[in-house]
């Protein structure tokens, strides 16, 4: 197992967390086989370590027209144009799995724009790049867009919401020098 | 009272929402005379509606030794960099109040480094834009720099920490077309 | 009264300057009921000083199809997208003042695209800002999106020529460490 | 001689210009052998033609310690980051006469860091570059880095109003499609 | 196999190519397994190709300071700043294969500055993103730099030109639309 | 004869290099007149020297729609982007001798909007500032709005790759600091 440290802070022990919060890590690791990182580096904050997953919850497992691998498109999209690494590695594993596709993650990462994904799902990833990085300038016109592609106002919201959750993701992975497990970089890829 | 919409997506009555949430807005808009329209505009989600503000609540009114109103100067400076009309708006408004100061909020959003604040608080708003908008490349240095002002090390993690979320906030409200209430415009000039 | 320095230069008192400076300020003194201090940093260099608030007022005080209003517009948004403050805080002021409007002002500076402006602002507005960042793009497309608004060839040069004008006095007010005078920041809200 | 238009506005005759506009050119015009295509570009606005060149003469030709090319490097480095054919061509044949150095235009123009001038002569022009294009962070280390070369305040505030001034000038002749005169190419070069 | 296009271009048959080129090709085929896609798209071009993988072979074969495993931290890093798929993911494999390591690709290419690598290669990934990004800018003291760390003048250059050569690659590669071989997305992952 | 360095590296003598090498050295003297520093800086590789030359012979000899004027518009107006003294002084020289045209080079290098080209000039360099700064967004409507004005696929193809190719030149420039021979400033401008 990799030695090096997880975090630039450091890092409590499971044992000493909060109920709820131990509860969730331990739930966590026994469906994964391992504790992902992301979870002991923001325990050190219990109290925005409970918002973090509850708001991550409301985003990534709601029900809606956005799929699930959509929705770690978005996040591996733009957390690589972020230069998150964990954000990356993390869901680009999760990406590989709920999308049955071991070349997905690599390929969304890099370049979307040639990535093997449809044309609905390029104009998804305009706009949560828009998102990112010019929200500023998000307009009448990119809703109209996206509904061109059969996104409903809903989905526009889940799109934008997914992206503005791990632009703050990304700043805080970067910040703290989270690092990815090393069981993320082979999972879904054969 | 203005009539103009508060966002591009439509908002709940009052009356219909969840009581823990309904019950939050009454009690900010017994304490402030108004309903902030943030939380209108996102409580059309309650789920992502709680978890927003759970986390604002942990790290805008968590003590520590950045005071309240540092916190707001961090708000005030990234979202103007963000062009986020809502979040310079409003927490300028708050900024003022918890200052006592009738122009610390114009001058941090336009331009904090000519701001009447001391070095170390530009030192402070120098690593949150950082983390606003190159979190890929903070490290030890970044680090050094704020112990060197006083920092300690949970300083460095809140500093972060809110410029990450009102990143998101910012993206939530520009994508939203969130309007600010137009109380804030005069609140604590005086 | 504020007693923070206006300039990072030295300035002149005002006894001391030429005849005809001393005479517009004095003017200026009496109409405002203070100095603003843009007249005296610039004072400093009296031929410079004539030639600024000769193009000042060649720009801002010629009749036109673009009223003063908007083109204090022009000036506030330009001059937050260059970060300074003294532009936008005095011609915050004037703009609430000329649009009899208390929220204009902060709304056009943070991001004049989501502002209560009309149609036809919002394009000379992004007008404006591709002369302040993209001139060198500028082309017959942008003249005809003018005209399309009803703008006329002597207003596409007045927009241009407000936004580099007050590029120059940006660029000037930043070097200088101008600093606004505490009355701009209350005028015209009420 | 060309007869590709010198702007995209319409241009006055000379002899239906204002007595001080006309004699200006005409003075000019008998000096050089033409005139430049600036002074009929703007003489279309005879009041901002009068400030636009009282300003240029209170600059440019000043008294001070950086010499007449010195200015005009300023003016030929900016101007080429700001892709303006009118500025960079025009004052490249100034500076190559006021250096009475054939080379040294296009050097500055495309890449001063690689010129064969001084290295105060890059520190002047690092600092006009920042004047340039982040004038909103100059500061204190900046007038102390100057001072370090042996530049005095007043340089600082030469240096700084040159660079503002043309960054003005370059705006309007990129607007304007300002046509550099054939002659000004070839001055200079040997 | 993936039968999805290679390139936007029409590529040739392995047969119909001159002797060199596809003598080239089966090499490579015969110790892969496989022919990576840049040979076949590249092969439209025959004078092309052979000039390409001469340059090639000059840089990344070739003895040095600089191992085989650092070269190819070169192409992924800058590759991935430059958003190309094929180099990335084909350079990303022989990377984890020479360095040994089955996480160093994907580290260095989403965020060098957080990858397990030493000192010494983040200086030179710092360089090689310079020369990448802002090659007009590199001086004496990025040498300086790169000799602090016990890089020689050769060094120096390898470096470069190799940052230099995968840019023209990177760019030759989105323009083709080149995809990547899905036997690079797993090789040296075990 | 100028005595400034020609490049931050050794250069070697002609005498010693390659027969191969110093044959074409030799060949291009007499044919220009004198060596262009180009051949003396890359002589230190010789194996990159070859592969440069190929490469570059490749690109600029072929036959093609494309003149071999348009192809030196590529050149100097994507090297005047990277800032490449010797480049765009270098191949201003070519293009203005090849385009028999005296203003041409320092025009498009500048700011080749404004240039006395045709608009198929204009798109085809649209394009290839596209390749040199976001070829990660080169798509299909690039391809089509290239064959609106006449490009064929090969024209595509040979524009990118030149852009691509000086790109790399460009950065080996800049970080070698090659020096434009004297010679080059005057060629082609009577």
């Amino acid at each position: 197992m990799n030695k090096a440290p997880i975090s630039r802070f450091s890092t409590p022990e499971i044992a000493d967390l909060p109920d709820d919060i131990r509860t969730r890590i331990l739930t966590v690791q026994e469906k994964s086989g391992f504790v992902p990182n992301v979870f002991l580096v923001l325990a050190r904050r219990p109290d925005e370590f409970r918002a973090f997953f509850t708001y991550y919850d409301a985003l990534m497992d709601k029900p809606g027209n956005i799929t699930k691998a959509e929705r770690e498109m978005i996040v591996v999209t733009t957390s690589n144009a972020n230069q998150c690494q964990y954000c990356v590695i993390a869901h680009g594993a999760i990406l590989r799995i709920r999308a049955k596709n071991p070349l997905i993650a690599d390929q969304v990462a890099i370049n979307y724009r040639k990535a093997d994904i449809t044309d609905r799902q390029k104009a998804m990833l305009d706009y949560a790049m828009k998102v990112a990085f010019e929200a500023y300038a998000v307009n009448g016109a990119d809703m109209g867009l996206l509904a061109s592609h059969g996104f409903s106002e809903e989905d526009a919201w889940d799109i934008a919401a997914i992206a503005a959750f791990f632009g703050m993701s990304n700043r805080l992975a970067n910040v703290t020098n989270m690092r990815p497990n090393d069981e993320f970089y082979t999972m879904g890829r054969s």
